[in-house]
């Protein structure tokens, strides 16, 4: 080593993860079986690279010496200043636009990988994080927003979320807009009102209401500004936002007379329609609601707009119930193509976040991986009958492994442990001479270790079901059995 | 969008890639066997972030204002240097540093993904790849080498290239070290003679002496200055270069003679323990070979050394045949992980560049991606219809999609083409009031209307074979039908 002198601190930089084990695996699953689902339903796979040049990610353009807001943003030795996608919606605008005259249209695209943001780190806040996307560009038909949603639904029960645990949210940012035209706010009330609506869930709308109207003072006694509407406006906003029921077409019914403005107008006429596909792609009123409450995001989307969220409950470290919310969403954005090609490009997407739902699935369900058999080496000689047992296993299908370090026996059981091993199998001289192998049940060992405790005479007696030996023949078949064991 | 003046030109940032169809498929094909076979094998997932603190890179330290030599660098806002990694090993010793103490040992684990460099680019070489690993850390015994050998034949083979199309070419750097130290060559000689070893293939024995001596001038008139060793002295390596034999035990036999100081007895001592270990695992000779004259790199690796070689022959755009060369390799770099700890720690590893195997294998045999089955939608107002109808054929595991765009018939067939359906479903409103549907063999129709040519009244005559009426119900059967011919 040419740096011998110097001895760096071996640290993960910060707000990044290392990912193993079960939420790994789980988070590996998610995006194997949404892919599946989203090329059954015909979306073709892109990958594209992990940077863009900062001028394509439109709203984070640099123009400060070094724009690392909300980007990760350097200069390429040519000058050009290059940053790591914060999604997988800008790079699919870019290519879609760099490539659209040979592109299939409409197009569909299909995508999964890390994506990161610039921010500050904090707990369950990471500055990489993986997306699993598919989006439709070049079709203005809501019937695109409909399969969205539909594959949606699909695409959750696929990792095993069931029907009933979750529910995709639906609007309309046409309707919304409908509305603030009503009440004719200005650009910095109609912010001002996205932004109150959109923190219904917490505040509720007594604290809705105070945000549309004189401001709102919270428990720490920090006020917040309120957007000034006059009392009849913030009905007529709280009117709209309360329309949700638990039928979408006694949503639409409720949304007729609520849709003042020919904006508001095609609105609901877009969302009849992507209700009536939802319809007769078997969408139940369970899976997807119309809820006019939901805003996704400030600027960028410019009709349907929809979220997945997820009703299990899980518990917190001080075993208090906890909502995850929202663990994907999606909407029609036809401005997003555009700002390359100058003509409206219609658009529709949907995002799963892998990273938040793997979270919520395994704090809703503890996932133990399990570790490949162990082949413990007590005799060095006999290293050639271990890697041949182990090959044998592994052309039965089972992982396994052969211990390769230099310890004694009692460090190798440690191993195995860890290794969440489910069985150690075991030959030394004796055994091979005899032409036998011993194989240890890991599993039943741990669950006989912790009843006994430190009852010596009754673990030896209950040795007899946790260790066996057989003749060396029988080895895949003994371990088989073990295996199958619950 | 706030920045509706500025248009930025859609362009791919310089050296990255967009991927998709079957290149693509062959990656991730290639990436899910292999970790298939390493997890099958005992080795857990890890998964790093895409970030490490700059120092812990190793080698690619920044020492400037911007240090953008070899990597992708940036400051973060705590003013530490971080920097994209360029592979996916220094992460793995920054980890298993960081968290020695709770790791099984020996820790076996694996991790495929991206890894960036920031060179010049060039035709075929990209600034973004991607790298499937195995390591071993902790594990000193020759043993941990042999098996990252017999697994890299697993997982080739696993990908499908077959016997004979690969071989794993092995040497030690112990047994380089030896001759080195025998002809008493001074650092800056060392590299020259390790430099010029690496050319022996492209330069031939003659090319590698005159490197060796007095130096070379290529063809353009260029002149490489030489080591400047002794006649003797080039005779002594290039009789350690050629050791090499057709099978393992006779160039073990040959090395015996050449391995003069302690360093290279002992690098003798492990390649045969490896040998022996390759044997009991059943690499054939075919399958791995002792190659003294492999070096892999300049400084990393401090014993057994090991390149995965495709014999597999492809012809380039001209026609020529080209040899692929390496697309994997690896050994034993027990130093790596000292650089954070102090104390050295045993750690041999294996990685397959999956970029690089995909398009070896794809030039080799050329993957056509199948499409989906597109449904056409020339009536609107049987849009359920359609959406039911893809539903039913996902259902019976077959991918399809509904035409969502606005074009009419013609334009419709044009998007299947394009898409590479090997059908097209067509239901029109005659069909639907007679309930039946019609089935397009979109994979025959393109081979008739190729024979034709403008003959329409062959066409026409040979239509019947490629569009079928059915009934409703029959729908899946029908496509079925079609798929399975050849």
């Amino acid at each position: 080593m040419t740096d011998s002198d110097f001895r760096p601190k071996a640290r993960r930089p910060r707000g990044f993860q290392d990912r193993r084990g079960g939420l790994l695996a789980r988070e590996r699953a998610i995006v194997e079986q949404v892919l599946k689902v989203y090329e059954a339903w015909g979306f073709e796979r892109l990958e594209t690279s992990a940077f863009e040049y900062a001028d394509s990610l439109g709203k984070f353009l640099p123009d400060q010496d070094r724009p690392n807001e909300g980007v990760f943003a350097l200069k390429d030795d040519d000058d050009q200043w290059m940053a790591l996608r914060y999604d997988l919606t800008a790079p699919l605008a870019r290519f879609a636009a760099e490539n659209f005259e040979s592109l299939p249209k409409p197009y569909r695209r299909c995508a999964a990988g890390p994506v990161w943001r610039n921010e500050k780190p904090g707990p369950g806040r990471f500055r990489e994080f993986w997306q699993c996307d598919a989006d439709t560009v070049g079709a203005a038909s809501p019937a695109a927003d409909a399969e969205m949603i539909a594959m949606a639904c699909a695409a959750l029960e696929a990792v095993g979320v069931q029907k009933g645990q979750f529910r995709i949210n639906l609007n309309t940012r046409q309707l919304l807009n409908g509305v603030l035209d009503a009440i004719a706010a200005d650009p910095a009330q109609r912010l001002g009102v996205l932004r109150a609506i959109d923190k219904r869930d917490r505040l509720g709308e007594q604290g809705v209401r105070l945000l549309l109207g004189p401001g709102r003072k919270d428990e720490s006694g920090d006020f917040t500004k309120g957007v000034g509407l006059t009392p009849a406006a913030i009905d007529r906003v709280l009117a709209f936002v309360e329309a949700g029921r638990d039928s979408r077409a006694a949503t639409l019914d409720a949304l007729a007379g609520l849709a003042e403005t020919a904006e508001g107008a095609a609105g609901l006429k877009a969302l009849t329609q992507v209700c009536l596909v939802l319809d007769s792609l078997g969408v139940s009123d369970d899976q997807a609601r119309i809820d006019p409450g939901i805003v996704r995001g400030l600027e960028y989307y410019t009709g349907a707009v929809f979220e997945a969220e997820l009703l299990i409950e899980t518990k917190d470290e001080d075993g208090k119930p906890v909502r995850f919310g929202s663990v994907g969403g999606g909407g029609r954005y036809d401005d997003l193509v555009a700002r390359f090609r100058g003509e409206r490009v219609p658009a529709t997407g949907f995002s799963i976040g892998v990273s938040r739902l793997a979270s919520a699935l395994s704090a809703a369900e503890q996932v133990q991986t399990q570790g490949p058999v162990v082949i413990l080496a007590f005799d060095q000689a006999l290293m050639g009958d271990y890697f041949a047992m182990a090959a044998e296993l592994r052309n039965a299908g089972i992982a396994a492994e052969v211990y390769l370090g230099g310890s004694g026996p009692k460090a190798q059981f440690k191993y195995a442990d860890k290794r969440n091993a489910p069985a150690a199998v075991i030959m030394g001289g004796d055994e091979k001479a005899k032409g036998e192998v011993s194989i240890k049940d890991l599993r039943a060992g741990a669950v006989i270790a912790a009843k006994s405790g430190d009852d010596r005479a009754a673990y030896q007696a209950a040795r007899g079901e946790v260790q066996t030996t057989v003749a060396r023949a029988a080895l895949v078949a003994e371990v088989r059995r073990v295996l199958a064991k619950e």
